[in-house]
């Protein structure tokens, strides 16, 4: 097994979120449920868009913000992502790159536009996410290179992806790819609706080869049909080496080779917004697990240190 | 004179922000003044942006931004200006309708993009603008609504705009229309290297009819061609009705019809970023002149009762 280029290399939806504020009635009479990502068409993105609030536009992307994350603690990250040769994707690109993560597929003209997400924040801090998935979906096999997932310690896949039949086929390259350099795969589930669209799909992806996986409560659940998260963790750990599980206020749950640590969240005064919060967790795990004892030299390797995370 | 159906009507650019921080050595590097504003051409927009980090977009333009401050007030505002029909042009017309400002300015395909400005903050807070002008500089008188401007208890017009010839056209149309329907016309002088671009042009038309002038400190002084703000101010005071005059962290001083008030500042633990500033400083000034006693039902409403600015 030769050196590895980067630390981690991720696969997923690549997407410009539109974030604003609103209040439950909004989401209520639209019909989304709170906490949530959905798919919409072009319709409805247009309609909630006329509707909602002002804005703000900022990259975003479930597994890009994560490498983003990666890349501020100090480690060495890529992504692979497809974005249209428009103002939304000039803007993605820039953003990541701009942000330390090499990103190198090519963008696609005349065929969709770059994906985005609206996202409606809620006085209590929750996000609700309607994604209308533009050229991301058509992410395929032939576009994950292969010396960029051979060079990374470990590849991350973004659960989302798997909506999209083509892209289901680059999960399993991927994963055959990491396998056969003897890289580690992780997955995370990314949404309870979208574990709901995809149980068996995931679980043969999960036993044929996923050493680790990320997934929130409900996801947790959904995947194993049970309303116990104990019982789902219990058979999550039976099916991967080391299993993520997050369970917002609760903290998180690290089930790695059958031993079991639980850890306690750092509380703040205010939950503001939580897009992105799972995001960077995994960035702060996949971190932690990749790069242990290198030296960041940005604002989030630096929060850290003084936090005594690292030394 | 008809009842006003606008407390304000702008005339300015219509601009999108991209918002990122920088160091003081990357403004060196790039011959950017701290804290001003310089027009850009598009090789040097895409120099910068390549440069630049991580950045978030957001609708902006300065008289625009003064509109939504209106709106959040509670006043009734409307904008006058130009995008072009693309994704930065939809961006900007979801937002000010969505902040309650009326905007029908038809938007312009084919010929040039919608404008943009590339806002670097640094440490200390202060912004310096890279403004690429694309489609808003195309602002002709033809597309000064007559009816509009007479509908206004005050037409604001943004010095920034002066800066294209076809627009200072735009606003001595839109000066002689409100003068014929008894309006009050407001000016800022927007940026102290746009004053210097347009001294006499500005002179002119202060006194050929603006009611109000906004300048700051360095701008009131360029235009008078005096180091003393002393000095400047009683010369704006001598030239116009009411001179808005705001000093930074000294607070703002404003001379109307001879009388001078000294404003303190509403001290802050720190400053994170001065962009619009001075548009929302405008903003509470004309919303207080224009519509004093209305029962603002908005955010900024209740910050103004909640600091007895209004009962």
């Amino acid at each position: 097994m030769t050196a590895a280029r980067y630390a981690v290399v991720a696969i997923g939806n690549a997407i410009v979120d539109i974030i604003g504020r609103c209040d439950e009635a909004f989401l209520d009479r639209h019909g989304a449920a709170k906490g949530s990502m959905r798919l919409v068409d072009a319709e409805t993105v247009q309609q909630l868009y006329s509707e909602m609030g002002p804005a703000i536009e900022i990259s975003g992307g479930s597994a890009a913000n994560t490498m983003v994350g990666v890349a501020s603690f100090g480690g060495k990250a890529a992504f692979i992502g497809k974005v249209a040769g428009d103002e939304f994707g000039r803007i993605f690109r820039h953003d990541i790159g701009a942000a330390g993560v090499d990103f190198s597929t090519a963008p696609v003209n005349g065929k969709a536009p770059t994906s985005r997400s609206l996202i409606l924040v809620t006085p209590d801090g929750e996000r609700t996410m309607n994604t209308f998935l533009g050229i991301s979906t058509d992410l395929d096999h032939g576009e994950v290179d292969a010396a960029t997932v051979e060079s990374a310690q470990i590849v991350y896949l973004e659960g989302y992806l798997f909506d999209q039949p083509q892209a289901k086929a680059a999960f399993r390259q991927a994963v055959a790819i990491a396998g056969k350099a003897g890289r580690t795969v992780a997955l995370t589930l990314s949404d309870g609706f979208c574990v709901e669209r995809h149980r068996d799909e995931f679980l043969d992806l999960i036993r044929g080869g996923v050493g680790i996986l990320f997934a929130n409560e409900s996801e947790i659940t959904s995947l194993y049909q049970t309303p116990s998260f104990a019982e789902a963790a219990r058979r999550a750990a039976a099916d991967t080496r080391l299993a993520v599980l997050t369970r917002s206020a609760r903290g998180s749950v690290i089930i790695a080779d059958g031993k079991t640590h639980e850890i306690p969240v750092e509380p703040v005064a205010q939950v503001v917004d939580t897009t992105g919060a799972g995001d960077l967790y995994a960035a702060g795990f996949l971190y932690g697990l990749s790069s242990i004892g290198a030296r960041p030299q940005t604002n989030l390797g630096e929060l850290a240190r003084t936090r005594g995370l690292i030394p």
